[in-house]
């Protein structure tokens, strides 16, 4: 898209005869006046205005807090447009016309200024617009508007003081709302305004026309400028060439005696999606009441029997809009002496269930595509058909409330201390955690608990941080439990539940049942159905499950997974019958020991991948090799210390001076993932070994079979190299002892950052790349993801993070080191496969960053495959639609 | 540099009566040729040859083993030429042409493949080949070379069965080494030698000339295809496309009866520098036999006697190309019947001390000016005269002597537990630390030790590798000491040395002697101060200083600083008089109690800027704010503990408490830094305050003061912008308060991988960036330099990594993240300051790296400040000839 020098200084009047689209773009009107251009580029009944455009107000031209003069230049030129096409002019006390300003962002902000109204009146324009309205009291309210609007946004006043004499006015006259407000007493408050506007701001309400505008227009720049709004622009890649751009408009006036009013209506219902128009409408006022809650609005329908007029041009518009955006519409409006008026136009908001819905029945009426519907489902609506619910047909008692932190249901003895969590989950025990809040102690705890409840906390506690990292179901706030720790029980009222109680937990509403609840897989929701079978159809990206065992990747199958993305083989050695020969592997202090407790493992771990390879028949399973550090397989405290000694037939204190060995400052970034094979380098060759001969046998059963080996951590092209090349000497050495060959490929995790600038040359190694995005993020930020519980709260509290970077991929910062592995990387080996694996890889956002940056795959936890494909159809049918714009 | 398409792909003749100085670059001939080109087209004797180009030789071509046709088709063309120009042709029985196949890389490679010799020889050539050399015995020897070059280089057959052939041989007729061989001997030998490669080859040598030199061109390109040649080229950014070269040259024979011989020239003295030819001579003998380490060389001065003629022309060409390349040089050279025939130059091997005595005799010559004077110098001369040496004046007997692994002295107490170093450096007593090995465990003792000595390990063991990291001075491989742990002493043969008794330690030299020896600053040697200013005029980088104290301050100074880099204030908490009311802050559990604990800290940091601004004058100074996590302050062990709880008034168990809710699992990635500022506003409050107040104090007694505030451990945006706000509010109520103000500017430290690569969005709230290269290499590599430890060593000796990235930094990984920042940083903020902090900042390469990377300074500890000084000087310097390039 090219920008003619023109369109960057010249405002764009509307209506106009001449529409032109190519500038109906947020890039170049911000959001808000692109819509308004094209309703009126469809002949809407907009109130005529014009856009200043975007270039014209970059942060640069308006640092020193002057009026720049190109943007003065085509507020002048616009301003007589206006007045030449209304006949109107500014400051004309027998007519003057009056404007409002609206902001119109190019970038998604956090929040926005509210519009500025009724510009260009002065006290001594009132008689002439009471003349206009018919009513002085809604021309000394407009000018009452204006005062608290500019006090407001232009001079940043306390509106505390206006409230307080918009209090009095009302109890003078017992009246509720200041438009019930008889003339005089609505005079006398604006006037009361206009002296303390004075009072406060040290001068009066500016009572030329010209320098209301130009100051509000400054202060729309001032917030553009402000610290919080230059981040987000900063983050959108908006360099200071680049403002907001900003809509002058003509104020129509709801506020009339006659068939007046505003009013908003959506096409279709929010809650379900249905097709019904639905909204609300306020006669006899001006837009911003509609927002402000004083008055009661009445339904959309009232509009029908005010103005039966208004109302069909207004159902007409909003089946005419749908078509244009082949999408449910909502439309702000005003009605001025029976007169339509449109003033906004966006998409209806809607819940995740509503979006369903509506993108179904969209595309059933025929208003939109198959492609176009499928990005209208909002991913969450997967969530909450696809989670095992709590199957409450017996109604069980609910036992108390809390905040829904994160979704799911969890079933479990209850514990109230971490460490018994461990302890039970030791001996195959479920439990739910509940403690007053949790801290990073209680993180191994918070581990192995199949759900967490805290009575304190809200939705960014470190309970609620670290579950929904884990994806683990959690609520918080559930204010109505007292525990008593010293005797292990807690109270809710007149019941108590004890250690080991059953209770169950649904982490979506907050609803907490005594006893153990059967869950079930809701059945999979029609619609839904359809509308995946639409996601596989135009999805490019594959969506392969993290699954350990044969189990998971059953489920993962059934979920729609293309393959293994990750399966973790460290878990394979926590049973009860293997962790013993692992523990000897550990504490040998010699290479023939550690070959020999390796070789009893052998066979086990052979066992898991026959299973594997026969449930995922054809499909790629890629297997990392070890990965955590040693210490975490040895029992810590001095009794299972103790018992470890006395099965090993070895002295205690061998346990404890081995495991003190292993004991690290930073086990994060520790002996771990690669550099335990490049310093042990049996651990590798053992499970190699288990892997091939699997793979080899499986094939001879006549099973098709696609391991992929996975090597953990590396951050130099080197480790990879070198343990490359073992890898390959001992496949070849395998495929020679069992007569048989498959096709196997060995690649790596990208989890350090190093390895990600150092993509190219690692890429040569590699047969495929595989993004450990949790230790990346882990390490990218500096964030130990086990201690953040202490820090990362407050930093979305204080508005640092916008979104916990554990759960959305921060596309910034990490997203940029992957961008860079994947350009180099495939630089280094073209056909190079990538994918990710880890939490973000199930997360809706993440996915589509995914897509954009060209991976193979993604690979997520099995219930999360649904929304993942969801997700990853909706990022190539909008790369499809924007490579047409 | 634009490449002609015939220059991809003709060979280069030589000599030739057109040279073309354009292709004389290691890129296009390697460095090798190169140098042969210059030389040629200089008119020197160089044996006629041809080189193929890098371009002609790209991995890709090669992949398949089979011999390129382009390749063929230039090596046809070369020996074509080759045959025309000499007379002699490739398998004339009557006079056949034999060449030498050497190696040219365009990269710095760990080893390159020797040269094979006397290709195009075979047993029906030797008449022929006696003939021309006068000596059938020497013609046996030629063939002899071949087989067993092509045996070693081209086979890869292993040497020990022709050795074993030899050594019989040798033994037989009672000589010492094969040139002494009877002429039946040596035919003897010989025949052997081709029965011998028949049976370990599977088939005899080549008899066909161009099949000799195609098998042995392709075992050059199987090199260059071998993994870790790979892995070099593709960090040097070589594509598949390049190759090396490689020279084929006709041989000369220095094996003739007449005068002839092998050897090699220095232009000037390699241990001294001292102006005077230097080198050895080898009668009768072709290349190899001068390093092969059988036949006693003689010192160059041998060539006089026995070819004055040779002699006069060789010291001539010394001369000439000492003025060529501005720089003393190494010729290697074979006399053939009197003719002297060069067949290499390079520059000339030197010891530090040298290069710094040839830099200034080639400037004071005339031979180099200033600039090149200075790039000649080996920046470890700098640590030779600098380090503060042991005063041995006195004589004191020596101890024993180990390996000297990290430069320096110490004196200090001996220990030989960690534990005892922490306790004795508590207590302010200086410790050296002496183990069998040390291992992570160590680290605590290792931080505080003055020194370590271990009896095993080598350069890169555990003690070598932390040691060198900290800049700690160390000594390994003290194999004479016996430990006695149980008792804590140690044995040299007779003396016995006991816990807490002194000893002095040169980590230069690794001697160890028994006593408190003084340790002195060598004065400034006079021809490094005239280094030192000659750098000083060229440097564009400012070299600042790493500095806590006044005193180090000073050192500064004195050593040439320009500023302090990093003020590290943490340390400003741990003196016996101050830690308890930091510690007092940290046991506070609420904001109140909080406040008053820092308020009394701070006139005493306050103090510490006084003092530093007072010393500093003028000049920045870059003060870092608190950033260790809280738990380092907080005592270890529970009679520590108890103390500080009586101190304190408090139970211990509240103390035990606290110090347990601070642990963290990774604290290198928790809760420090800015982020303790985020959660805990009023230390950094407190801190700044007492930096203003300082400023505004030292700038009211007339002195020029220039703070920098600087904020570590940034990862995002958010965070510079939310704690800027606060220091800048806090600044500006200061200087109202003190009715001063001083320029401060406002920074932050650069030490997250992520924080690099969102540099564009921190850049907006940073007046200047340092780099923390220690916490960014730790963070990019995931390496936990506590913890590296137990893989680091492996690393090194597994060949995984070329250097210790904590002592130079990792350009192709960490310092292509610094690299992005700095990019990114500037389009973010033009004016912004960039330097480095931390080890790398002293350390020559890394110095360099970042004069390329465009940076305003780099810091480093005060002692190493005159090496970056000098590594600046050179860097600037290169910079500029090389954009004369």
């Amino acid at each position: 898209m090219t920008r003619s020098p023109q369109i960057g200084t010249t405002p764009l009047l509307f209506p106009t005869t001449e529409p032109d689209a190519r500038l109906y773009t947020s890039r170049i009107a911000g959001s808000k006046a692109a819509a308004l251009l094209t309703l009126s580029g469809m002949g809407a009944p907009v109130p005529p205005g014009f856009v200043l455009p975007t270039a014209l107000m970059g942060a640069q031209a308006c640092s020193d807090g002057q009026m720049p003069v190109a943007l003065a230049a085509a507020l002048a030129e616009g301003l007589k447009s206006l007045e030449s096409q209304g006949g109107r002019r500014l400051g004309d006390p027998n007519d003057p016309l009056l404007v409002s300003l609206r902001f119109s962002s190019p970038i998604a902000l956090p929040w926005t200024p509210r519009t500025v109204l009724n510009l260009g009146l002065t006290p001594a324009g009132v008689p002439a617009l009471a003349r206009r309205l018919g009513d002085p009291a809604a021309a000394w309210n407009a000018l009452a508007r204006l005062v608290r609007g500019h006090a407001r946004q232009v001079m940043e006043l306390s509106e505390e003081g206006f409230d307080e004499l918009q209090e009095a006015a009302l109890e003078r006259e017992g009246v509720e709302s200041p438009h019930e407000l008889s003339p005089p007493a609505i005079e006398a408050l604006t006037k009361g305004y206009l002296e303390l506007y004075q009072q406060l701001a040290g001068r009066p309400l500016p009572d030329q026309p010209l320098e209301q505008i130009h100051s509000a227009t400054l202060a729309f720049l001032r917030f553009w400028n402000s610290p919080v709004c230059s981040d987000y622009r900063w983050e959108h890649g908006l360099d200071d060439t680049e403002g907001p751009a900003l809509i002058v408009q003509s104020t129509v006036y709801g506020t009339g005696p006659k068939a007046s009013g505003t009013g908003r209506m959506v096409t279709r219902m929010p809650s379900t999606g249905e097709k019904k128009p639905h909204g609300q409408y306020l006669p006899q006022a001006q837009g911003p009441d509609l927002t402000a809650g004083i008055r009661m609005t009445e339904p959309i329908g009232a509009l029908k029997s005010h103005s039966p007029e208004a109302y069909g041009s207004l159902l007409e518009w909003g089946k005419t809009l749908e078509q244009k955006y082949r999408d449910a519409v909502e439309l702000r409006f005003t009605v001025e002496n029976g007169a339509l008026w449109l003033l906004d136009c966006r998409p209806a908001q809607r819940t995740p269930k509503a979006s369903l819905r509506m993108a179904l029945d969209l595309h059933g009426e025929g208003i939109c595509d198959e492609a176009r519907a499928l990005t209208l489902v909002q991913p969450l609506v997967v969530e909450e058909y696809m989670h095992p619910v709590l199957d409450t047909s017996t109604s069980p008692p609910l036992l108390t409330k809390g905040l829904p932190a994160s979704p799911g249901s969890a079933v479990g003895q209850v514990v109230f201390f971490a460490e018994h969590a461990v302890e039970l989950a030791a001996r195959g025990i479920k439990t739910i955690l509940v403690r007053h809040e949790t801290t990073p102690e209680d993180i191994d705890g918070l581990k192995v608990a199949e759900g967490i409840i805290t009575m304190h906390g809200g939705l960014t506690s470190h309970a609620a941080v670290v579950a929904r990292g884990m994806g683990k179901c959690c609520i918080v706030s559930a204010s109505e439990i007292t525990i008593n720790y010293l005797i292990n029980e807690m109270t809710v009222g007149e019941r108590t539940v004890n250690k080991q109680d059953w209770i169950s937990m649904n982490g979506t509403s907050g609803e907490i049942y005594l006893g153990q609840l059967p869950q079930v897989q809701p059945p999979l929701n029609d619609d839904l159905a359809t509308v995946l079978e639409w996601a596989d159809k135009h999805r490019t990206l594959g969506v392969y499950a993290n699954a350990d065992t044969p189990v998971d990747a059953s489920k993962a199958v059934e979920m729609g997974a293309g393959g293994i993305g990750l399966c973790r083989t460290e878990h394979m050695f926590f049973p009860i019958d293997r962790i013993p020969a692992f523990r000897k592997m550990i504490l040998a202090n010699n290479k023939t020991s550690r070959t020999a407790a390796l070789a009893e493992l052998m066979p086990l771990q052979r066992k898991d991948f026959l299973e594997l390879f026969r449930v995922m028949q054809g499909r790629p399973v890629t297997i990392r090799l070890l990965d955590p550090p040693l210490n975490e397989f040895l029992p810590r405290g001095i009794r299972s210390q103790s018992r470890m000694a006395k099965a090993m037939g070895i002295p205690v204190e061998e346990v404890q001076k081995r495991t003190e060995h292993l004991t690290e400052n930073n086990p994060m970034m520790g002996h771990r993932g690669c550099r335990l094979a490049v310093t042990y380098p049996e651990i590798y060759a053992m499970q190699v070994r288990a892997i091939v001969e699997a793979a080899c046998i499986v094939k001879k059963e006549g099973v098709d079979v696609k391991p992929e080996i996975m090597v953990p951590l590396v951050s130099t092209p080197g480790e990879l190299r070198l343990l490359r090349q073992e890898i390959q000497t001992l496949i070849d050495q395998v495929f020679i002892e069992l007569g048989e060959t498959v096709g196997i490929r060995i690649g790596t995790m990208i989890e350090t950052p190093r390895a990600a600038m150092n993509s190219r040359a690692i890429a040569h190694w590699a047969d495929f790349y595989s993004f450990g995005t949790n230790d990346l993020t882990q390490m990218g930020y500096g964030f130990s993801r086990d201690d953040a519980g202490m820090f990362l709260p407050t930093y979305l509290e204080k508005g640092i993070l916008k979104e916990d970077p554990f759960v959305q991929l921060d596309q910034h910062g990490i997203g940029h080191m992957v961008q860079i592995a994947v350009t180099e990387g495939r630089k280094g080996n073209t056909g190079l496969k990538i994918g990710i694996c880890g939490e973000h890889g199930g997360d809706p956002e993440s996915v589509k960053f995914c897509h954009r940056l060209g991976l193979d795959y993604v690979s997520c936890s099995p219930f999360r495959i649904p929304v993942a494909r969801l997700a990853a159809g909706q990022a190539a049918v909008a790369q499809r639609e924007s490579a047409h714009d």
